[in-house]
């Protein structure tokens, strides 16, 4: 049961974090995220996701210049650049369902070594340039953008979440749960 | 570190689980898996996920029709079918990984909790009939089915990862981590 609470804890409590100190991230917190993404479930096993971990203020400035949310890519000394490999792909809704298993894991992983990160999904909306500047072979199809690192203070602002009774139903649509 | 040490191994350690024991599980240990899910990170926050919990026997039996893998479906006391709603949709592989996101955090939840989950992806195949004997109104889009209970003696087979290096790239692609 402590286990129960603890990882319910590290759910709840995690956030997006937009804003972090200048601290890099020692290369083995980066294992230990890497590790946790590698480990989430994919139809088939395939493990569809490729990851690039970016440090270089060059290349993370290039990154910068492919989305609006600028100042968070360009403040965070951290990004992993989370790929769907289509050599490997079974089934598209599968595989992106699988990489946002993995996006999670990383995340969770983060916030439970108390680093901070935000998922950065409006970059695909560049995400030919992004594969462009990351060398990226035709098969890999940018999936989301991940910005980590220490957290500044008051980076984090809460967002909400509707209660378990507006999305959950009882057997059945139409049937709510209590 | 604690928090770290703990996050790393409920994701290292959970493994789908296809067998179940028979005990049901408790309403407490279902919310808290919902809790999970409900947890998840979405794109604008549009929480996109609609769950439906079903025990009810018979309905359970017509599930396992609808999908190859009757045995684990029939077996599993509960089972968590994951809709998309596509009202509140924004973007559809954004949306599709958000509920990747809040199926893992339920596998995690679940595994933390001492229960066996097992991701079916395969019932996609007859979506639309789960649709139908679970009411899903015609914006809501299967995603998934969750079986959940108590894991059977022998349950869990290993399922192996890709090394972080066969994955991973350093700050490009052709520029391998380690």
């Amino acid at each position: 049961m402590v286990e129960k609470t603890r990882i319910l804890e590290i759910i709840r409590s995690r956030r997006s974090i937009r804003e972090f100190l200048g601290d890099p991230v020692e290369d083995s917190m980066i294992e230990d995220i890497l590790e946790a993404g590698r480990w989430a479930p994919s139809g088939l096993n395939n493990q569809p996701w490729r990851f690039v971990v970016v440090r270089e203020r060059e290349i993370a400035g290039s990154l910068a210049g492919c989305t609006r949310y600028s100042t968070i890519v360009r403040s965070a000394p951290l990004l992993i650049a989370v790929f769907l490999d289509r050599d490997v792909m079974y089934d598209h809704t599968k595989d992106v369902q699988a990489c946002g298993a993995a996006i999670q894991n990383m995340l969770l992983a983060a916030h439970g070594m108390g680093l901070g990160a935000v998922w950065l999904g409006e970059i695909l909306n560049q995400k030919d340039e992004v594969g462009d500047i990351l060398n990226a072979p035709g098969s890999l199809e940018l999936m989301a953008v991940v910005a980590i690192g220490y957290p500044a203070a008051g980076s984090s602002r809460s967002g909400g979440r509707r209660e378990i009774s507006e999305i959950t139903s009882k057997e059945r649509f139409g049937n709510p749960w209590k």
